[in-house]
């Protein structure tokens, strides 16, 4: 088979954060599939075809997006952030293993990018400096069960920890329940970074202690990060900053 | 103060994984600042000053481009993948929380990067997605105790576990050990992933059972993701390719 498809990480939010192996098959592709704020973000060219499709759909789109290269099309699946962090390029892969045997003869590349939580870490200062974990808060594909003992083990190991996806309307309730939970495990006194739309004109940062931390203060585009017990708020000219130190005792 | 420090993240390794903000910073920098070997990496520009230092030499690194900042220049700190994972930025605020008063002032700026594990997930599939924690093998600025614990923790929450920095000449047994110890917790079947080298000319992937992991498929050059109990190895015309899926029973 001719047709090849590439999964593309466009990073946090601003153009400048894409690297240039992504723009390069951005500009390659024939089709682009993606969920279509995504797409949005990818700047047109004349002869491109576009499939966009809601969220949700990732399963779906990346069957539509292994159909078109099995016909011999270049394709670009786009992602937000990393494809492969809470991404497409699981979700190319659970359809690749599930479809016809032909899809595994298929040029299939991952090209990575900047994921949310480090463009939230740079924008704030440097809060993954030490051992650090990610947590997915949707509880749409896993029980609410396993995010519990996901955090109870992060706070067991004392790691920083990223919390992808902590709110949205479907699930207004998820990210109040994991700062209960780890205000119980770790105390009030942990600073935790709400960094919303971050690289993006609409960028907002916030460093509270967990004690005041507050599920109200995140939305769909807040990325939250949770020092661990050795992390540091640092006031500068230009604001807080948030860091994790590199040695512990 | 008129100068600035950018801490700049040169990704890992292929220049065509640069973002375009690392790339600009980089041209704008009046002095370099970082490890000799990664310095190499960076073109040549006449004009601009080369401040190499030894490996293990972070936090006067960072005090070097403190102090080169706080006289008025444009300093670019570079680091390896991501400047905030394991790398220069938390040595940057522990010197500046450390310094002068008059270093608060000053325009510092991190540049995020793709850091080595999601460069390597890309290259082997998409292992990392679903939830995940990093680990520096390292114990030069941390106990092995403290190892050891955030290791169980992550086997206890069925983490995909990636390790940085797993083994060098100075540490030729933490890499075993922490092999022993997942193999104890998790049983032999977990596939394991050896990246070594990821996107350069050398670039080489290893996928094997966890009980048949050996430290010595790892060099300082090698990072190594364990996959949890979810991941899966698909064989591809390509080649193998490890991923974790999406959603967990």
């Amino acid at each position: 088979m001719t047709g090849r498809l590439a999964v593309v990480g466009l990073g946090p939010g601003g153009p400048e954060h894409l690297t240039a192996a992504a723009a390069a098959a951005l500009a390659e592709a024939e089709d682009l599939v993606g969920y279509a704020p995504y797409l949005a973000r990818v700047p047109e060219r004349s002869g491109q075809a576009r499939h966009a499709s809601d969220n949700r759909e990732e399963r779906a789109r990346a069957e539509t997006a292994l159909a078109l290269a099995a016909a011999g099309r270049r394709v670009a699946v786009v992602s937000s952030g990393d494809p492969g962090v809470f991404a497409m390029a699981a979700a190319v892969f659970e359809a690749l293993e599930a479809g016809p045997p032909a899809w595994r003869g298929l040029d299939i590349r991952v090209l990575p990018g900047v994921t949310a939580m480090l463009a939230a870490a740079a924008a704030a200062g440097a809060p993954l400096g030490h051992d650090f974990c990610a947590i997915n808060l949707s509880d749409n594909l896993k029980p609410w069960a396993l995010i519990e003992r996901r955090l109870r083990a992060a706070a067991e190991g004392d790691f920083v920890i990223a919390l992808y996806n902590p709110r949205s309307r479907a699930r207004p309730d998820g990210l109040a329940r994991a700062f209960d939970l780890l205000r119980g495990l770790c105390g009030p006194d942990r600073p935790v970074l709400l960094a919303r739309a971050v690289t993006t004109p609409e960028e907002t940062l916030r460093i509270v202690r967990l004690g005041a931390a507050q599920a109200e203060m995140a939305d769909m585009r807040t990325l939250v990060i949770v020092g661990s017990a050795r992390s540091r708020v640092l006031d500068l000219a230009a604001g807080p900053r948030l860091y994790t130190p590199r040695s512990s005792p």
